[in-house]
């Protein structure tokens, strides 16, 4: 019996995977991984370097992107036949085989890798190897801390309505928005009714060539990525009840 | 010229810290690290055997952590005063030394470093390792995601007052509540309140040997230590937005 590993792959740096994921990867004889078609893939070039001589390559390539919407039936139909052939796929291969899936960040935290989990996990053994999110890299970059005393984070995604932003943003301390892309002015809104874009930062490739950290207020609405993430850190909310560190 | 590497130790497993926190904790000629009097201290037992020979440890022993109330004036000045005292030290050390200070988790996640950190910036060079925070490490061992599609995750301190906490439960996909220990009573009635104490777990020792998970309503309320985490999961809310995975 063969097994599926998944390995979290961290932030972007090759560096900031864990030793775990290290070591699978470059022991692996079969290594799949997501990608838009024809495109080399951002997971697939983190791990450039690492595949040993002779492992077989595994490319899963979505069948759509940014064609339709991303709300249509059709569009769901598409991506669940996509992701029904894959598990198809590696059920039959992890028959006899190990087979290491890449995923960036962390497996379990907004992964694709989850829609081949909840399809396999009572067909196949499947081991997830957690990594360093996406969001932490990021936080890391801007040189100080993200949240610290009673701080509340929350984790916003920008396709969410307008109001919902509003009231997160004004609700907590430190603020991660991840899908931002197209939906930033609504983002940048959101955070200027809230009282927060003038102490918002955008970064873009955290802990990547290329790494951009910009403030928000002065990014302008077209010039952002859909994968950079803002930030709003938070300033440490002072403890309200006695109990003292471990 | 010396440095300081802060180095993030992950959520327990030493497995689990990155490539590059173990090559520099390996290659460390000084190492210095937090921990309660008396005690061998979680980070230290986390790098047990990683050590070279000959490298010098320095144990920052807390001059306080239970006895007196956290929110005290004396316990700040105490505290304060430790953590200016540690920051001249490796400041002085620092002129000549590379000194590796472990941290677990991720140092710019409420880590205890960034006490040192706001006091050495701008007087030696500091150069943070990211780290798998402890509340992933907790998620991956349920085996299930915490969040996928536009699930807002919010991440709360048990300190926090009831009312704060029901309306984040309330306002929120998914939900980890970090500094639980005493203050669970509260912590289940809001999840309560908030109609999520069903779906709760507790996680302690998420990756390490001694490793527990059980449902947080199984819980008894003295039965939590304080660095045990809970957690609920994200169900996957659907996109509202017409915007494309990258």
């Amino acid at each position: 019996m063969g097994r599926i590993i998944c390995a979290g792959l961290g932030p972007g740096d090759p560096d900031l995977m864990s030793v775990k994921s290290d070591r699978a990867i470059r022991a692996a004889g079969h290594i799949a991984y997501f990608r838009k078609a024809g495109r080399a893939g951002q997971a697939r070039r983190i791990v450039e370097g690492m595949i040993a001589p002779g492992a077989v390559e595994y490319p899963m390539e979505y069948p759509v992107t940014t064609e339709i919407p991303f709300d249509s039936p059709e569009y769901n139909r598409l991506l669940a036949a996509f992701y029904d052939d894959w598990a198809a796929r590696l059920a039959t291969l992890a028959e006899t085989e190990e087979i290491v899936v890449l995923c960036e960040g962390d497996p379990f935290f907004y992964g694709s890798f989850m829609h081949l989990y909840i399809r396999l996990k009572d067909r196949v053994r499947i081991d997830v190897i957690p990594g360093i999110t996406g969001m932490t890299g990021c936080w890391n970059v801007t040189g100080q801390p993200i949240t610290w005393g009673d701080d509340v984070l929350s984790v916003l995604m920008g396709t969410l309505p307008e109001d919902e932003l509003i009231a997160h943003a004004s609700g907590s301390d430190a603020l991660v928005i991840m899908k931002t892309g197209r939906n930033l002015p609504k983002v940048k809104r959101a955070l200027a009714a809230a009282g927060r874009l003038g102490e918002a930062w955008l970064v873009e490739r955290g802990t990547m060539p290329g790494q951009r950290i910009e403030r928000l207020a002065q990014v302008e609405d077209h010039d952002c990525p859909y994968f950079a993430i803002v930030l709003v850190h938070g300033e440490g909310r002072r403890p309200v009840a006695a109990e003292a560190a471990e």
